[in-house]
């Protein structure tokens, strides 16, 4: 394929994302083109992947380019250059009621069919269910991740820093994981020396062999094989609750459902059957009938009780409440409305919620409205130390100090899919008892597990080149950042030690004098790291996908009170770049302030800052010095940003994210002006400098006098361009300011 | 001086060993006669030492030679073979006890003058000084300290494991210490390129120069300076308290006023004056007359009230529980006698009170007699972190498990007093503000710190020779045990980075091919340590000097329930060797029970190993093969008689002392009898194996004969050694048996 090599691509997603956007272009558009580059809209979002998915159904001009399938052939070239906000990863709700929007707008896009009944809808529902959940970042994230907190930011924190609640002493909170029987205890791993054809097999006890998945490994390749004790798992859980309980210490489950598609909303439903397990266990017969899933939660015995006679829900009811009496005090989601930690299972994320006990004095909510030191639940041990070691290491040495404390950034394995499980199709929950096993072409066993009825097994792939690749990365990483790396491979996992094998031998490819590039365990790792930490020193953590995912929550969020203000680059196996931005969401919440108040308080410092790395790179892979001038004076805009403390507010009448993005305007212009590198570039953007400048109240007080009214902007996953771009630029006095600079 | 080279010494010291020693030695000498090794005794007792001070008092038959000082010279000689019981530390009164007995039995000993008066009586004084507390251990260290846990124990507590509390994960036991203001926190040190006198200096505001102090530094010695702010500490108290009362956890306190003997009562004085602050305050004038000395505890507050007029006493007593109403729960060393943790500074010995509490579940006892999660407070923080990081580990992992854990053996700095501080004529309380400095003859200023009144200075010397000396010792342990060693050195501590220089460099002195041999923090240290221990693997821990004396009770009594089972060798700098048997002091409850019902429960297992190693030595180094045989044949004694619990009951009636004796001969002829080395051994052993085996029932029978009744031993720290003999060797079968061997 052939694109324009001076091509940002910038991602059009949903929601508060995509209405920023709106604002923000035509800002950067002006700067870009002073440099020849051309920012180019991809559309992603969910109501355009639907459109385009069903092209037969639309009229010439209702269809629509893939935009997904563009920058996912995109990936594959070096000259890539991708900007992606967040996107919706739709559940099934969200879905229908955007298939809705657009078939009111006028789209003939047919239902979603729930359950497919005959050929027809099964195709329509095959096709819907590849736009459902995450289903843009697998096709995007063709390279490893590279996330840190620029020094910009860094900054920011140490001069206002978010609260962080004081850890006592003497805490009873503490982490509580399996010591056997889990995914950990049973891992076992294999590289395989040459291309081969796999197969996971079960053998029944009568001998019987059912191939359960038919795959290949590429040369090198690591195949790993694991599984959790269903009886382990619930004794786990039992034991837990009753040292809860002894202990007079709060009970909270923390798990990932939404990453560990498969395998998490098990686990977290034997703790809702181990839970109320004189609830389950009475109405057993009743609840099969009722196909009551405790997989979704206790909020699934509600829902499917809501239709029986009433006396017959009040004993229910009634049995459910008797259970709170034998059982510990549960953390609670919500406590005014009595939503517990086990009504649904996407509540409570393992990775954002740990943060945030940690960040609150080790306490989570309880029934009562109170915060209490708890038992934080994390049934698998793999990454559930690494959040005990945080809260052994605040207990000894106080909460984080933002002001002070160092950073962790993160060279995270995630090209191809790397070390992806719990959520695919590699996952299997055992019908009976017998042996789960992987076995290649020539009949060589390459994992093999006693499982038992219940058992949780899975697969796990990671391919040769993303290690590969990843090794490199965090090499360059240390090198740029001088700071120390360390890979957190743990000697007691096997998994670990084939990845270990191959980090040495592939460190070898570099250069690594005077570098410090270390292996360690968990536990040590992150021990080291925040040791580092509170003496205001930086490590870089080089993990797997899993670890990076959880750290790039963790870190940030004690360093940064989010991680949203990471700036996080996917550099592409194929030698472009992506650059991510923002986390935690597309925000719908942002919509509704919107569409009731026209404040949008959707902070944009993850584009500005994602953005300056993108014009870096460009500066760099096209020779564009004016690329790289632009790119040094947006990184000071930013910082000017933030050292102003210009972000947006969350309330109505202040600064909003259309504010924030005229400060950047203004103070990035300022600094092109400024600048000595390009005279030309200077002179070009001194009048936009001045005009700005001068007219900073005027332009303030436009952008705020249209807040505080409603805003329509004629649909929500699919409004219109027009009416949004006519929302979000409210300010006439900014709008002609731009428009003059390259008239 | 010359010694005869087949010569073990053995020390004659005091109370139960010295009892246990009349029961032993003739079955020792019966064996070791054998091999032409002569073992004599070597009288270090505390009347020993009385009776050779004072020579020209005593008739020509009462004179003794002076033990102490004939070892203290054999200490220099290459062949020095030394088995070096515990013996008394003696305080005032047992020194005044000890001279009352001496005099009734007829010597001629002047009394202790408390106050001197006159010339004839300083003498007097000065001569007792010598003999007062830990007068024996600074004159035979003279080497460097190898503490181990020996096979035979290692798989005797395996089958027969002493009690470990459970640790909750919710346990709100913590470690607190200061973080800044103490003497980790000032510490400066420097090495001395060549010998030089030095002074240690105090500067007035006024520019007064004092000079408190001068001596000599050899070449590559270290010295340190430090201090403690005694407003940090002030204050620190004051927080830890306030924080235990508001979290509701109790309060201990836990120092080692013993050891550091001027350092630590007065950080102890303060935890009382703080805690008590209100008496304090409000009764100083009359304290003040009184001489109430808070470094002695509250103790000293009812001793120097006990004389005032009853409503005042009253008062006072009143305002003392006052003080309980506003301050947290405290520790009690006897809740039923409401002795609490500041009573007197000696009660509670961090080292032997913190391993205690996190063997009992991290609890001590409070007033009403309940086992409690505890605040232990160690003001000093340079070590106080070795018990954060177990207890975070406990927390974590849950009680260690004497069954399966690994041994961490101790290589300990000790050789001419290295690293001692805290305890001697180079701590000062500083009685203005001003600057403390050790200057060096060419006026270098070595170390300089601003202090102020009240606050502690202290200096600590540690000479060249010992550092490479331990290096070698360690190479050599690790070497021979095939074992990971770890040298516990804080790239925080200015000491321990002057010491981790010459531990550098002096490793190259040696192969260390294969070793693995790391230098860690004291924290990194302990985790790796422990990490190791709970997977069944062994770690060398080499330590400076207050380490080797923490960590050789903190592990012990996780691994074995006690220190006393430990192996412990001074291999001395000239070439001879020190083997130090038993801990935890001179037992003088032992005593008691012999004189009311005619038990010991003394054991003398240390004694056992001991001797083991001393002919292991000796065969080596005189090449003598049938010590050699001796000392395995001991060995495979000891292991038998622990594997059939044949050590000393507590209780009268059951075995003890005595028959534990009798077991390891009888095994000890059997072994020597089995085995095949040397023939002629064999046969000369095989009459007693016999003669013991088929008299087995006969020998323990009159073993407890004796038992029930009072036993008198003429005297207690000078008891007559004909009835102790006798009291001692009540089994004629046995002694029969014995005689024969050598006819």
């Amino acid at each position: 394929m052939t694109t324009t090599k001076q091509t940002i691509y910038y991602t059009l997603t949903d929601e508060a994302p995509s209405l920023a956007t709106c604002s923000l272009l035509p800002i950067v558009r002006t700067f870009t083109a002073a440099a020849d580059i051309d920012v180019k809209i991809s559309d992603i979002s969910l109501a355009g992947r639907i459109l385009s998915a069903f092209p037969e159904k639309l009229t010439d001009e209702q269809q629509v380019a893939d935009g997904l399938a563009f920058l996912g052939k995109l990936t594959q070239d070096p000259s890539a250059n991708i900007i992606k906000l967040p996107n919706i990863s739709a559940s099934i709700p969200q879905l229908k009621a955007c298939i809705a929007e657009l078939q009111t707008q006028g789209y003939d896009i047919p239902d979603y069919p729930e359950v497919a009944h005959g050929e027809e809808e099964q195709v329509t529902q095959a096709r819907f269910g590849k736009l459902l959940g995450s289903a843009v970042n697998p096709v995007l994230r063709e390279g490893n991740s590279d996330r840190r907190a620029p020094a910009a930011v860094k900054a920011f924190v140490r001069k206002f820093p978010h609260r962080m609640g004081k850890w006592s002493k003497a805490s009873r909170t503490h982490a509580d994981y399996m010591r056997g029987g889990d995914f950990f205890s049973s891992e076992q791993s294999t590289t395989v020396d040459k291309e081969t054809d796999v197969r996971i097999e079960f053998v029944a006890k009568d001998g019987k062999v059912t191939v359960k998945k038919e795959f290949q490994l590429e040369q090198g390749e690591i195949i790993d094989g694991m599984f959790m004790s269903c009886k382990a798992l619930r004794e786990f859980f039992e034991d837990s609750l009753n040292d809860a309980k002894e202990t007079g210490v709060m009970w909270s489950l923390h798990v990932k459902a939404t990453m560990m598609k498969v395998s998490h909303p098990i686990v977290f439903g034997h703790a809702v059957t181990v839970f109320y397990k004189d609830l389950f266990e009475k109405h057993a017969e009743l609840f099969a009938k009722l196909e009551v899933n405790p997989n979704n939660g206790l909020g699934s015995v509600y829902d499917k009780i809501a239709s029986l006679p009433r006396s017959k829900r009040e004993e229910i009811e009634e049995d459910i409440q008797a259970c709170y009496s034998t059982r510990p005090e549960m953390a609670m989601v919500d406590s005014v409305k009595g939503i517990s930690n086990l009504h649904v299972p996407s509540d409570v994320i393992v990775d954002a919620s740990m943060p945030a006990m940690i960040r609150s004095s080790g306490q989570m909510w309880g029934p009562d409205g109170k915060q209490k030191d708890t038992k934080a639940v994390m049934p698998e041990s793999t990454y559930s130390r690494i959040y005990q070691e945080m809260i052994n290491f605040c207990k000894t040495n106080g909460a984080f100090d933002p002001t002070t404390m160092g950073t962790v950034p993160n060279v995270g394995l995630m090209a191809k899919k790397a070390e992806e499980y719990g959520s695919h199709d590699k996952t299997f929950e055992l019908a009976e008892d017998g042996i789960m096993r992987v076995v290649d072409t020539a009949g060589n066993v390459l994992t093999q597990h006693e499982v038992e009825k219940g058992d949780i097994w899975r697969a796990c792939q990671t391919k040769d080149e993303p290690v590969r690749d990843w090794v490199k990365l965090a090499v360059t990483r240390a090198r740029q950042s001088d700071t120390p790396a360390i890979f957190w491979l743990d000697p007691e996992r096997a998994h670990d030690m084939e990845l270990a094998k191959k980090v040495r031998v592939y460190l070898q490819d570099h250069d690594t004098t005077g570098l410090d590039i270390r292996i360690a365990s968990y536990d040590e790792a992150i021990r080291i790291s925040m040791e580092r930490q509170i003496r205001g020193q930086d490590t870089i953590s080089v993990t797997g996908n899993v670890l990076r995912d959880y750290l790039t929550d963790l870190f940030p969020i004690m360093e940064l009170g989010t991680s949203a203000k990471m700036l996080s680059i996917v550099p592409m196996l194929k030698g472009g770049g992506m650059y991510e931005t923002g986390a935690g969401g597309s925000a719908p919440k942002h919509v509704q302030q919107v569409e009731e108040e026209n404040h949008l308080r959707w902070d944009s410092l993850g584009e500005f800052m994602a953005l300056a790395v993108s014009l870096e790179d460009m500066g760099i892979k096209n020779d564009n010095p004016r690329a790289t001038t632009l790119s040094k004076t947006l990184d000071q805009a930013t910082g000017k940003l933030l050292e102003n403390n210009k972000s947006p507010s969350r309330k109505t009448g202040e600064l909003d994210n259309r504010g924030s993005h005229f400060y950047l305007g203004m103070y990035w212009a300022q600094a092109v002006a400024a600048q000595t590198d390009d005279k030309e570039l200077a002179t070009l953007f001194a009048p936009l400098a001045k005009t700005l400048t001068e007219n900073e109240a005027t332009i303030v007080s436009e952008l705020s006098a249209v807040q505080g009214r409603s805003a329509e902007l004629d649909g929500y996953y699919h409004a219109k361009r027009d009416t949004v771009k006519r929302v979000m630029r409210p300010s006439a006095t900014l709008n002609s300011a731009l428009a003059s600079v390259h008239q």
